[in-house]
């Protein structure tokens, strides 16, 4: 699956920026793939993107619209079906992350089979996959890992993989949620696959590659996770990840929406995901800590920053405020934990 | 969904008694539903019942052939195609636990159409699931789990459902594989379910019970598997096992067909496990090893069970050999590591 770029954003109708943090998340990451948004409404977010209408937006070369919106349930709102059926009627594809899936409604599935236009069902992994083999893969493999969901780990991975990119190495982003397949234009949503498969298809993501390229995987979940554990748990096998990155926000007390389940330690956290991916990978290890400090003043957040530091031992850092600059010397060095000893798990880097 | 007996178990062309475990599992458990085996070959593994082509089934009063042979990924495999359509020509309803489809087979889908028979896809769990509460039931729960695949979780898991009725327990047996779902009638095909709602589908199959009450739930995979060990963790975390029983074969050396991943001790497998259950359930402990001693001697057999005995310092058992009487004694004692100063989670039974 290769999703075609450049795109337009389409916001709905939500005045809610938190409603459209696909769109931002695409906006933040992939400035360049954004010709546009498409707002329903004056009182609809504004990204500060030219406001295009879809047979605007073909006239600008624009090739896919982007469903950049969240809806409560993940249900395809009849309020969008009339622009959306003007998207398709103008020869854009459509692509989507959310639960409803755009080919099992009716009156768009028809529009888009008589356009001869795709659409893109991102959170639905229509592929079959093998039952993982448990084979060690060549290349280098970094996974970011979370004490709880919705801690950061996307961003973490991103930056971490910006931070390479700039440093000439070479390293691919690997996308196992909606909003990381429509930021790298392909992936896998890891928690739409059959639980058997899920670990094969975790090793599907990151094949066999040069002795010194860097994967960077998106992590989801939480092995904490009440429900998710076993998605994470299947990713983290899947991986077999080198380096791993803790993803946690300090202010979290307990895992979201689950008020009994208090948030382990950072130290019970890096105990339990090392332990766990050595089984695919001896040499695993986590060498950084990624914090969300989104809203903290600065003293707040160095302070923030510095105490995980002394808690931890490790690099820590902001995907957002601070990048992930060490982060990526840590992994070219070769220092602060990873495997010096292992010469074929950091090939020509080290 | 009930599916007609008797049974003709069809065993396709395996020499591997392994590979014909769902065969085998229906035999053991429900004799009397079992009237004849179909096999391809003469090679072919013998359960010891009447060899039955698909008419001469129908005619002693057979209503559904039983796939009871694995293959690895669960494909139709070609060389059965013709039998299977023959015993839907001969009026056979057909069950199946594997991945693959039934019902997405063209030729046997259309077959079964134009014949009237049912095509049973036990493996599938087409019912739509909730993301796990990660709530705590009422109700007693005993989960087996496994130092790696087919070592014998659903046996023992059968045979302390077996004891504990005997004694006039109020319990039942709770499937979560192929063959468990062809023994009970019932149950979750847990590894079938789309990986964010596994957790969610395991917390349906036990659901709040009398306080006294015991569900008996079959393990999947392990915890220590390459490919399933994400099965294993959402069957637990959604399970919520008061007592979980071990099951191991001593003369596995390592994970079957992972010659790389040498099996993990008993002391660290029980460790896993009881700090994984714990994160829905603080009282989770292992209360009793289930040794798989089939084909050994009694000496062989009775110095395995003291060996593993002296070295968990748990009830040891043979769920075939032995029996699970031991371990019924254990759970309606409260002894040997089950929670006595935890009465909620113990009931009225302690």
């Amino acid at each position: 699956m290769r999703i075609p770029g450049p795109y337009l954003l389409f916001l709905g109708d939500t005045p809610h920026r938190l409603d459209a943090k696909t769109a931002s998340g695409i906006l933040d990451w992939r400035p360049e793939l954004c010709a546009g948004q498409c707002r329903l409404g004056a009182g609809t977010v504004d990204l500060g993107l030219p406001d295009m209408t879809p047979a605007a937006a073909v006239a600008a070369g624009v090739r896919t619209l982007v469903i950049g919106v969240a809806t409560f349930g993940g249900a395809i709102d009849d309020a969008w079906v009339g622009t959306l059926l003007a998207a398709i009627h103008a020869g854009l594809d459509i692509a989507s992350g959310m639960h409803a899936r755009l080919g099992e409604h009716p009156a768009i599935a028809a529009a888009a089979r008589e356009a001869g236009v795709r659409l893109f069902d991102v959170r639905h992994a229509d592929t079959r996959f093998d039952v993982a083999s448990g084979r060690k893969r060549s290349g280098l493999r970094l996974l970011t890992v979370g004490v709880d969901c919705a801690v950061g780990k996307k961003y973490a991975a991103l930056a971490i993989h910006r931070a390479l990119a700039r440093r000439g190495v070479a390293a691919d982003f690997r996308a196992t949620g909606q909003t990381g397949i429509l930021i790298a234009g392909g992936g896998v949503a890891i928690d739409a696959v059959v639980s058997d498969f899920a670990a094969g298809a975790a090793e599907t993501l990151s094949p066999d590659n040069a002795p010194g390229h860097w994967d960077v995987i998106e992590g989801q979940g939480s092995l904490f996770h009440p429900a998710y554990a076993g998605v994470s748990l299947a990713l983290l096998h899947g991986s077999q990840p080198d380096a791993l990155v803790l993803c946690h926000d300090v202010r979290r007390t307990h895992i979201d929406g689950y008020p009994d389940y208090p948030l382990p330690t950072l130290a019970a956290c890096i105990a339990a995901n090392e332990q766990a991916a050595r089984l695919t990978n001896r040499a695993a290890r986590c060498v950084a800590i990624a914090l969300n400090t989104h809203g903290m003043g600065e003293v707040e957040r160095a302070d923030a920053l510095a105490r995980t530091r002394e808690e931890t031992g490790l690099v820590v850092f902001d995907p957002i405020a601070t990048g992930a600059d060490a982060v990526a010397e840590t992994l070219l060095a070769g220092t602060c934990g990873l495997p010096q000893a292992s010469p074929h798990t950091l090939g020509d880097i080290a």
